[in-house]
């Protein structure tokens, strides 16, 4: 007999969550009250300033229970937010879990979804401070709001990256969207590196922290709308256009040959829709040197410039191979369209 | 032709979310950065601490679309959150929205949803500083984290009760459960006083801050868990037990009368599960008083001592009016049971 959520209840859940955190999970400088009020509480670091953001994962929408296992669903739903806080050069402190259950769910999956957290949480000695706990009609969702901090006046925005900026980029965007098209194709097994890069997608939060107090990055984001929509949001924010050089874009060998399978242009995938979580930076061009040897200290991946930005009235532009532009559209990853 | 969410899609909502908060809504002080980036972002007030809670309502388990406007299920979740700050003696701050919403809803009702978040937040100088859209497959879900801030050492915990302090409620709790037993039963219409009662919760979160200050609470919880399930609570983190005089349980005349056409006694709608956002406290039987006259400067209802602390081996009993004892089964609300 597998125990579920109806054999324990609500208050035996929080019970078990609360005993597995104690035992496997860190403690976050700063709590006063954890799990078991009507609300938790922290004091803030004095000289900082309080980052929060949340991000949802929904059944059916974001992924499909037999396809992901839920210690890697609670790491890749805590992922998400963690690398929305190092994008502003923050550092994660305290998470509140909201999750939407059903009656069936076995009480081993649901310990270890957090695990999955923790796996995420611990390396930045960040707990999980509270939570709710409801019954969802249809399909489980996990809602997440993370909160930490940055020294006062170090967080990197959105706007204020300007015309003669160049533009950064970590890794290889792209990767997540073409390991997806594969799975879908049924073309590459589950140790493909394209297709571990969307089953086990990873931040760069430590990178966008380092970067942050290097003081000279105008913007950062990272691409969870993917390279052109995140891109757009900078272009949106700061009042700025772009123009990419196409032959300068990061495309690993692995995503070229996929893409021949898929008959894509390579390309494609770096620009569009893509769950990889790597940060666009912009910058002066005389400060490249200074965000390339701080993301260095502790990522491999590649940092490439791939174009700068321009006025905002030149709009979103690719140079292509053969010298010809292409006026892009700033479309993201719309969750309703 | 209405339109919907489809029409416009997330970056669309955004944009009408936005002008809609800076045309209806305050700015709540602190905030460096508001919705538009990764994060949001605001600055701690010396000498604070801060309080954080999330609560959900979903769909089908919390309400039904066609039972409730927009603007009153925005209120009804905004005000659950209001209401766990105020039992901590807190000042609600900042609110993040995050929505599961589906691709045919009509953009006026979220329009309206939000709305009903503001005619609880601006009250308070409190602000929608973030959030996130998802579509959700079955039901809508709106999971709020509301972020606070009480003076240093002043929240008052759960665990601070001791045998001997009195218990004070707040209001009728089970106005709430009578006013939904009535509607299931066809047996009131909408302007039935405990009817409002369910369909308009209302907080006390002015009165739990005024009680906070006071100094003088040894424990404060609200009551969405039911008086009894609440009193459990305290009883749990402070282990103690609790001894209840039934004659002394506030009942309305309406109670009364809703109980008789009910076939129930009027005293289970008092100590059952019921949506009433009231609140218990707990004190020194010398600052029973004080704590009346700090709630009595903004709320005219009763405030009334039901019983007493005991030890915990004593459990919690209620005397009944034939001078009976009886145990009482600590069981609130529990979502999976």
């Amino acid at each position: 007999m597998v125990e579920t959520l109806k054999d324990i209840g609500e208050f035996g859940l929080i019970a078990r969550i609360d005993a597995l955190l104690k035992r496997e999970g860190v403690q976050a400088p700063g709590v006063s009250l954890g799990i078991g009020d009507d609300t938790a509480s922290f004091r803030a670091r004095p000289g900082h300033e309080i980052l929060v953001t949340c991000d949802c994962v929904v059944e059916g929408r974001h992924f499909l229970s037999r396809h992901i296992s839920p210690v890697n669903l609670g790491r890749r739903s805590m992922m998400l937010n963690i690398s929305d806080i190092g994008a502003m050069g923050g550092q994660p402190l305290y998470a509140l879990i909201s999750l939407g259950l059903k009656n069936e769910t076995p009480v081993q999956d649901i310990e270890n979804l957090y695990r999955g957290f923790l796996v995420e949480l611990n390396p930045f000695g960040a707990s999980i401070i509270g939570g709710n706990l409801t019954k969802s009609g249809n399909g489980i969702f996990i809602d997440i709001t993370l909160i930490g901090e940055v020294e006062e006046g170090r967080a990197v925005r959105r706007s204020g990256a300007r015309p003669g900026d160049v533009i950064l980029v970590t890794g290889y965007p792209g990767q997540s969207a073409a390991g997806l098209a594969l799975l879908l194709e049924s073309l590459a097994s589950e140790d493909q590196a394209l297709v571990k890069a969307y089953n086990n997608p990873s931040h760069r939060a430590r990178e966008g922290r380092a970067v942050a107090l290097t003081g000279c990055a105008t913007a950062m984001i990272d691409t969870s709308d993917g390279f052109v929509g995140d891109l757009g949001h900078i272009c949106e924010e700061s009042r700025v256009g772009a123009l990419l050089n196409q032959e300068k874009f990061p495309l690993s060998d692995d995503l070229r040959k996929a893409a021949q399978k898929l008959k894509k242009e390579p390309w494609q995938f770096f620009l569009g829709d893509s769950d990889d979580y790597q940060l666009i930076i912009t910058c002066r061009p005389e400060h490249v040197e200074r965000v390339r040897s701080a993301i260095a200290a502790t990522y491999e991946g590649p940092v490439t410039q791939v174009g700068e930005l321009t006025t905002a009235e030149q709009g979103v532009r690719v140079v292509l191979a053969d010298g010809s532009e292409r006026a892009l559209s700033a479309k993201g990853w719309d969750h309703f369209r």
